[in-house]
């Protein structure tokens, strides 16, 4: 935090107490992870962030293949006639579809919406695959690109286009179906907390907030730095609601046809806003070393002098064999401001070579997450590398733990709940009677909602705070995104 | 071939010399690869067929990413203003793309189109993105879905929505937008020829054959069974018709604003075709290893008796950690079923093991190619699988290589050239005087094309054998995909 300059650069980063919706915007623009797009409601994800993507893909899709999925690819463009057949699933999507009515100049017979979720055309499909029990379970996920038409746009947060994997399984019983569910919500899990170091809370959604069209619907929940939960991954049961609005029927074993039951669940670039809003701070990103698109940054310093840029030319090559490394070897800008730089993208961990530190056989390496300055010797770095990135994530994780248990309240009085909403909102653990009318009074008066019912479920008091009636369930309540 | 039972599941197959077309639909609907959606010209990608996709992607996007170039992603829907920005572009795109009119049930303010390609939103953005010399080159790849209506269906080969990716770069200097178009067209021969097998013939397209927008195409071909061409992948050199329709402009070194030269260039699910109608054969597929979504299937024989499914198991085990293997230990089939099965999936090498391999220390092999079988012991099998599968991708390549240049034919006399074009159809290698009036009247006369004017010329005439006029270049003609 050397010079003017320096200075400036990071000033440019509004702080995050001051105004963490702007603080977002800044980072997100000033670190090249996404753009405005020239339509409305729709951005365009930017090498930087799309990296974040291919490295969410690349350890959701390894879980995904691991429990048995496979891949395949669904059209995009799906007939009217097919949104209409789950009425629930008509009634949720039909406000915020878009329609296709012409190709060319041509009108076209039937309307066409682009799929908002793909449902109805590869429920469509499973009836025409699924004839006998030898056919189940399917077990089939989809990396796509889906569009809900909204007019206002937060990056990764909420856009009209975005992307997503959308796993859709059929199968024999309700039971393997419940199954499903809950062990897509756990592999959500190992990739939210092992992958992004990013803890969450594992839950079911009221009946008011789960998804059209399902008999359930599992959620995960993070905490934003602001105390704002994110809903970050959600797994449904759609019992045979589907296989009978589809006819997805089968010949069990004992000769007689049944209708199957049948899953859902997805994850999209909505997690990167969640990484961004988790683990940054106010000098910009900080990546979980699982998926950040550079782990490692190398970072020649007086690079003019002899050797220093074979020196770090090599430490690079070597380091790229088990990592993802960049060298920055750009002449036109000061190390000083190459640190700020570095450090605003969140790369987590910076290695300096300089004549000193080849003189000595050793490099200084600068955590992200701590911004701890220390050297270690060259010989062994790849081995010593890969620790650091361990502990920098088991850190990040540990960090942002901590964050969302200073935030958590523990309260059944309803007008503390009200209080907190409205000077320091976090996550509230209270309890419910179940009712749609105090899920809706709770909505109105706080603006926060209920966001799962927990699997930990705890006995924190006998009655609803909201009506005063019998509780049945244990809650977490939050604002959300 | 034994039993008749087998026999039939073969015979479900129309060999490919009666009836190519009727192969074809029967291959790639049997073998699972594919199914029709109920969408008009639109088609589903089964797991079998999306995973020759991803082996396509892998040995693609290392590629693109070892030439320096990153991901990002662009909006699907494109504003219609955009589209008529590039007259020659709006020209070739707008009779084939669809139209977005309304969000819910509202009217959109200005209709948006799906993107057919994605040069009009991209070079906005680089617009915006590209100020100074220092911003070059911009080497970004998008793997996308694309529209372009169609109402016949050929399943990849010809279907409305398809999956591609698109590269689109911009540069300083005419010569460095020339030096990229060449080499990620090589980057194309290279995942063509070294990893589907597939032979390939470099040249550059006709003027009525080019990119709509571009100042050069640059293609690869390549030949089917039938001895009709497919274009491959395309490479363009945008000149700075692009750059100047959409404003892409630096300050330069030397402290003028320039136009910049923009490249595009992209390969799509078209190749899985490409594979299919190279490679296969009246049992079905022939999947070239190196992206084979199995690369070897064990199947364990006689698997009641004692020892002999965990063996298979064992193997299968030992393989997965270096192939893509799959254990096939299904009860419900014969093992003279399951071998048809197999051959008909394309699975380049098959392993056996029964209670025989088993005493002997071995496994009895087969090869897809070549159907020969063999004993391979136990020890060090991974060492051997992975020498047969190079050798199979090389035994795969000199066969499609060799039918090629059977059905490769070199004259300059039109009255042959229509006579080959109508009994017995392939590439045939001929001269041309550059004009449109001759390319247009061989189209109409004979069905065939000008596929390219190939990198490596040879003179085998003087005149043009359609006009009778000098001969500028040389040429292959086909009938095409």
């Amino acid at each position: 935090m050397g010079n003017k300059k320096e200075q400036e650069f990071v000033k440019e980063i509004t702080p995050m107490e001051e105004d963490f919706s702007q603080w977002y915007t800044d980072v997100i623009l000033k670190t090249d992870m996404v753009d405005y797009a020239p339509v409305k409601g729709c951005m365009v994800i930017k090498p930087y962030g799309y990296g974040v993507w291919e490295g969410i893909q690349r350890v959701a899709d390894k879980r995904f293949k691991e429990t048995g999925h496979k891949n395949a690819y669904f059209p995009l463009l799906i007939p009217e006639s097919f949104l209409k057949k789950e009425a629930d699933h008509f009634e949720g999507f039909a406000p915020e579809v878009l329609w296709v009515t012409h190709g060319g100049n041509e009108e076209l017979a039937e309307k066409l919406f682009i799929r908002p979720t793909s449902e109805t055309i590869i429920c469509t499909m499973y009836s025409k695959w699924v004839q006998s029990y030898r056919d189940l379970p399917v077990l089939i996920n989809q990396w796509a690109n889906v569009v809900r038409w909204e007019k206002t746009i937060r990056p990764f947060l909420r856009t009209a286009e975005f992307l997503w994997q959308e796993g859709h399984t059929v199968h024999a019983t309700e039971e393997e179906a419940q199954e499903e569910t809950l062990k897509m919500l756990e592999v959500y899990r190992q990739v939210a907390e092992d992958e992004l170091a990013m803890p969450v809370i594992l839950g079911q959604k009221s009946e008011k907030e789960k998804f059209a069209g399902a008999n359930k619907t599992y959620t995960m929940e993070a905490m934003m730095h602001d105390g704002k939960a994110l809903q970050a991954g959600t797994s449904h049961n759609l019992g045979q609601n589907f296989a009978k609005m589809f006819d997805i029927q089968f010949l069990d074993k004992d000769g007689v046809r049944k209708y199957a039951w049948s899953t859902s669940w997805g994850i999209s670039t909505r997690l990167i806003g969640g990484i961004i809003m988790v683990h940054g701070d106010n000098r910009g990103l900080k990546m979980p070393p699982r998926v950040a698109p550079i782990q490692v940054v190398v970072l020649p310093i007086a690079f003019h002098k002899e050797g220093v840029l074979d020196k770090a030319m090599e430490i690079k090559n070597e380091l790229a064999k088990n990592f993802r490394v960049e060298l920055d070897d750009r002449d036109t800008y000061s190390s000083g401001w190459k640190f700020n730089y570095w450090e605003m993208k969140g790369v987590p961990l910076r290695l300096e070579i300089g004549p000193k530190d080849i003189e000595l056989g050793q490099v200084t390496a600068v955590r992200r997450d701590t911004l701890e300055k220390f050297t270690l010797p060259m010989e062994g770095l790849t081995e010593k590398v890969g620790e650091i990135l361990d502990d920098i994530h088991q850190t990040m994780f540990n960090t942002a733990l901590k964050n969302r248990e200073q935030k958590t309240y523990t309260t059944t009085d309803y007008e503390e709940i009200k209080k907190i909403m409205k000077e320091n909102p976090g996550f509230v653990k209270t309890m419910w009677c179940g009712s749609r009318e105090c899920e809706d009074k709770l909505k109105e008066e706080t603006g926060a909602t209920i966001r799962c019912m927990p699997f930990e479920q705890e006995h924190l008091g006998d009655t609803c705070p909201f009506c005063g009636k019998k509780a049945e369930h244990m809650i977490y309540i939050a604002k959300a995104y």
